[in-house]
């Protein structure tokens, strides 16, 4: 009978669709989906080694530069997924990054004219490195188009310090580390003059003109605090070495068999040279001081014999050193392999074949040369992995990519593809220790004959290739929503370990306790003359105050505190009309200051979804006119008698699931002691956790204690459901660590 | 032999790579890879119904904004993939917009203090519509956080239109069209005071407080121009309804049955309504201007019984109207199905209940309910498909997707999920016809044991639920960079019809062709007093003027035009260490300013990888310091004999390469005429573009034949080198017209 019907109303719903061509369809195959899609059996294993099953984790974070947007996209690998933006150079209207005081004060101390540049040219990347490899830390970025450094730490994924550079109006949008991440290194790209920035136009333009590299101090603090890694770039103990006007392109820092060589790319009109300079020299040199910035003058790296050319046979695309650093690879038309080892001996032994531009010993070419190939066509970049002497080329015109032995100078394979690659990454591709399994390829003038279009300004996409194998296959293509694409790099997920929160009260900016770190209960507003200052906390279902009167043309800044310890637990904060932003993440303090220039009633609420109340999460700022008089009123918006009955009911409702909730709480804890929870870190963690989450409630308890005697039932309730908020995460904490444990005691990894 | 070698080599590989765990994968097969990566059968059907293969193009355009940043976001269905980012409330710097002056006018005119508002609250679009079907021409966004509202033109992506409400201080962020996007609806959200905005803090504070329903006027142009539609919004048509101080919730504009009707969710204190407005009549009244708005006072509106309450048992989470119109639906702890007819009859025949604040009629609950249904657990969303009378609701902490019948009020099928569902949304969802395939359902307190942690901030997560067959599928979770993810909408890919360039000189803003217009041979610089107004041209390896020298403290305006045609043949600009940038799409004109505020000598180069000779694109801005005098000199930068002969050689060689090209170009033509392509629309096209390209062509040809008589041969080689480009392009053209008509003549589709 049941089928019958549902037969009935299916072939019903058939024959009506049917007529308008929308099929219902039925449950699909592999093979259905294979012929309905066209897809080819390599279509159907690129897509299952792609895609990522729920609770699946990619094996790479992936960073990328946004090109001319000055923020970094955060994605995975394999499955291409992107999974943040962060602001960088400019700001970033989410996380409040540029909006809230600390961020601000950051991007304004870093930039030229102490306002915040809105703007950034991010191309190449680079990852903290521990002895060669990927330490998870720190990634740092050059600004190519506003001459600026930034680091990011990658323990909150916040950007920490945003320099701009004093000497060089146009830096090289590439930064490179040392092997412990003892120097970030930058170059400019177009020379420019330091000193004074003036230039005679006419006659003695060139003369003044100079290039430079800048060897960053990084104070690389090893420990990790809950705060974020402390490490700072410190310009007061940073280097810069004076070049003749040279046009610098891409460089690498040497490593084992290269270690202690710096080598980029040098042009001036036809002359292409690669440039060697043996940095911990440079660093340890006396110093003069222009625009208040270290400089080791060239003569000064010439008499210690620092810094040699090799002449190019043409103008090339990158440069970059193998991974155990025997040799490095330019590459143009040709590529070019150099040998470490020669180009050492030349320098101790002062083999030179003559000088050039300010007097720099050049190195003949044929004594340091490994030897050349030719791959048929243009070689914008090169990448290696983890096989011995593997190399990638990407062969732009030709459309390929050739995998290759670069001690054989032997072609090992290809893969030609339907668009002209670029640049090239493999993850920990920068590292001694680069993976094996993928490629990821740079598609910049998508062809949109393979996608779809979006309008006259499109954008770029990266390709992942499957390089595992003894045949490549080209797997996914990942758009890039808003790219001018370059660089990117790839570390292992499991080497950055993200933090959860900060400790209460964080500048996450300085990663230090706040000055204006507020607590439940302390909550004020201080007024001297027309400086406001509102010191608030956010915590689930309240911000605090919740009603604040200022006059029009007052400064006002709110200082607010997150209080929260639970995971993502984050709260965000905009006052209507207002236009600033801010985002507190769970222990962030935060500032955002304005002018109340309009009168008015301005309503202000939490602008991230942080729990089912989190529409109670709003406040109102009085603005009052220029001449106002009170006219009297408790400013309390009363509750009529059926609405607190309605909140008194609702409270004591909540206290029942509150009762509920301690029972299951205290079997787990109950459960865990009787098991020795205190001998298995990572379940001491947990419960660690869910006692912080616990203990957090006792404000609230009191909290709807008190409201709750004085009859203010809805402020009961609202306090009951902050109390109950914390329980339930502490209840989870508790049973993740029960169920963790119970594993481990089972034998289960 | 060689075998024997390879496998020898391969072996050294196996071994070398097993010794450090990183093995080389043998070529795999689906069942290799299902087991290496955990994958179940439905997860290999679910890879295989999103993944694209190579030149696949999606079914739908999906478009979502980014909660808090004031950008959306371009994504695909099925694959979830972004593929664009465009800025809508806040400024976005890799278009240049809000950096240069036309998108900064706009942006300015738009905000309350003459300021760009750096910020954006964006959660419910609305895609315009013609007989209640999507038109794919444009899109809405109202701005929750500083009560603008947006239109972005679908045909090149791009916002066209901001304004400030005269008389909202906060907005609910959600725009609903009228059926033929006549009016697009905005509401408030909380009461504001509108004229003077004073407000008395105490005794009349809630006295003075109004709600509002506007209804813009959308001047809805049927015409698409190159320039793209020429619809806008006008504000000086446009008019708001006044309402009592409630707080507005969704709404949703009738049609067919419904049809005429505005249904929204208002509620003040314990009491919660739909409110019914029968616009039609309101937007042919008299109105009173306030704040120089046009307002329909409430009076007005109650004597033409144009306005409505029916109470709802609880607040409600939204409320939407099905497809054909006939039931509106709200949910909240239940789900509720109101019968538009029985809601008619009641406005028809003042069958009221009662009155409620400001006098505005009840209707019984009881008269015009269908009926309500309890999913057990509370709803947030309701969405539609095709099938007749079904939806879909997602109940919250039930962790599921109910399937039901609206009509019968039966539930007909569900899917649990490992996350709490909130917003829902079906392609063409919102439309008389909405699709039966996929249903996007939002995850905005993403549980991060599903997904990995990216630091205390995370982003939301959007699901593809396959809803074709009998049973549902969990197919895809698409992660969301840069969100506090609400509502968003889908469009047929096909309905939308993108343009590749805009005609020559065109502010993309007004769609008007812009005074500062440049062609090439035309380019200048202007001066009066210390304003200094370039006019200049972009094109392939071509900035001019090449060198700009100004005064420190000059105001600079650089105008430029992108001379190309080509495909996705974009531009940007920007000056190092001025932190302004723009983006040039092929046809452009925009304007950068910036003060001159520091001497010195600034590079300028195009920002957007254009083609090989992308890094041709260069020059320089010379800021004088103040007292400077020149020395003398030409200012040329002279070419060594060496470089001169290099520039000439390239130039002999180009022309070969030109002349190589012409003769494909002639086969093509020749092959095409004796075909009669000119029969063939679509053919006919390229034909067109092929032509254009071609006569574009001649300038360069007149440039690189006077460079080479004058023996520059630098400026001779890049001219050649720019005439070939677009030969190339020409020849693309051509070559594709070949291929489609060839596939014509022989009934290939």
């Amino acid at each position: 009978m049941l089928i019958t019907k549902r037969f009935l109303a299916l072939s019903l719903v058939f024959l009506l669709l049917a007529s308008v061509g929308v099929p219902v369809k039925a449950q699909q195959t592999l093979k259905d989906v294979k012929k309905e899609r066209g897809l080819s059996d390599a279509n159907v294993l690129a897509a299952v080694k792609t895609f990522m099953p729920r609770g699946g984790r990619d094996e790479y974070f992936g960073f990328v530069g946004t090109g001319n947007s000055g923020t970094m996209i955060v994605y995975g690998l394999p499955s291409m997924r992107i999974y943040k933006y962060v602001g960088v150079f400019s700001p970033e209207p989410w996380q409040g990054y540029g909006y809230d005081d600390e961020s601000s004060l950051m991007l304004k101390k870093g930039s030229l004219d102490d306002k915040i540049d809105w703007y950034g040219d991010m191309r190449f990347p680079a990852l903290s490195e521990t002895n060669g490899n990927y330490d998870g830390k720190h990634l740092f970025y050059s600004d190519g188009a506003n001459s600026r450094i930034a680091m990011i730490d990658l323990e909150d994924f916040e950007t920490k310090q945003v320099l701009s550079h004093p000497l060089f109006i146009s830096c090289y949008p590439e930064v490179a580390v040392t092997p412990n991440t003892d120097w970030v290194v930058q170059t400019s790209q177009f020379p420019s003059t330091w000193n004074s920035r003036s230039v005679d136009l006419k006659k003695n333009y060139d003369s003044k003109l100079k290039s430079g590299i800048t060897f960053w101090y990084f104070h690389n603090v090893k420990k990790v605090t809950k705060t974020g890694h402390a490490g700072r770039i410190l310009k007061e103990k940073s280097i810069t070495l004076e070049l003749p006007p040279y046009t610098l392109g891409y460089f690498d820092v040497g490593k084992m068999a290269g270690d202690g060589l710096l080598v980029g790319l040098a042009d001036k009109g036809d002359n292409h040279y690669a440039y060697v300079v043996d940095y911990k020299k440079i660093v340890g040199m006396k110093t003069t001081e222009i625009n208040g910035f270290a400089v080791v003058p060239l003569a000064k790296a010439l008499k210690a014999d620092a810094i040699a050319l090799i002449p190019l046979p043409a103008k090339a695309n990158i440069l970059k050193i193998t991974p155990k650093g025997k040799y490095f690879i330019t590459v143009d038309d040709q590529t070019n392999v150099f040998d470490f080892a020669k180009v050492k001996k030349a320098l101790a032994g002062k083999t030179f074949s003559g000088k050039a531009d300010g007097g720099i010993p050049v190195i003949d070419t044929k004594a340091v040369l490994h030897g050349s190939v030719n791959f048929g066509g243009n070689v914008i970049d090169v990448a290696f992995e983890y096989r011995p002497d593997i190399a990638y080329a990407s062969v732009h015109n030709a459309k390929k990519i050739v995998r290759w032995n670069y001690k054989t100078l032997k072609k090992t394979g290809e893969i030609t593809l339907d668009f002209m690659p670029s640049y090239l990454m493999v993850p920990q591709g920068l590292t001694e220790t680069p993976q094996s399994n993928y490629l990821a390829v740079v598609d910049k003038e998508v062809d949109y004959k393979h996608l779809q279009s979006v309008g006259p300004v499109r954008p770029s996409a990266q390709h992942l290739i499957d390089i595992s194998g003894d045949k490549m296959y080209d797997l996914y293509t990942m758009t890039l929503p808003q790219c001018n694409m370059y660089g990117s790099v790839a570390v292992l997920r499991t080497i950055i370990k993200p933090i959860i929160r900060y400790p209460t009260g964080t500048n996450s900016r300085t990663g230090e306790i706040s000055p204006f770190k507020t607590v439940a209960g302390k909550e004020k507003i201080e007024r001297k003359g027309n400086r406001v200052h509102i010191f608030g906390t956010l915590i689930r279902s309240h911000i605090t105050p919740e009603i604040v009167q200022v006059n029009q043309g007052d400064i006002v800044t709110f200082h607010l505190t997150n209080l929260e310890l639970a995971e993502d637990e984050t709260h965000g904060f905009t006052v209507d009309t207002y236009g600033k932003h801010g985002s507190f993440e769970p222990g962030k303090t935060a500032s955002l200051t304005f002018v109340a220039n309009r009168e008015g009633a301005f309503p202000y609420y939490c602008t991230e979804f942080c729990s089912a109340l989190h529409l109670e999460m709003e406040g109102i700022l009085m603005v009052k006119p220029k001449n106002y008089k009170a006219t009297g009123g408790s400013g309390e918006i009363q509750l009529t008698a059926k609405q607190l009955a309605g909140y008194k009911k609702d409270y004591e409702d909540k206290l029942k699931v509150i009762a509920q909730t301690q029972d299951v709480i205290n079997s787990v804890v109950k459960w865990l002691k009787e098991n020795h929870y205190e001998n298995y870190p990572y379940v001491k963690a947990l419960v660690v956790d869910a006692v912080a989450q616990l203990n957090k409630a006792a404000v609230p308890k009191a909290n709807y204690e008190k409201f709750a005697k004085q009859g203010k039932w809805k402020q009961a309730f609202l306090w009951a459901e902050q109390y109950f908020q914390y329980q339930v995460k502490a209840a989870d904490s508790g049973l993740r660590a029960k169920k963790l444990l119970k594993e481990k005691l089972e034998g289960i990894k």
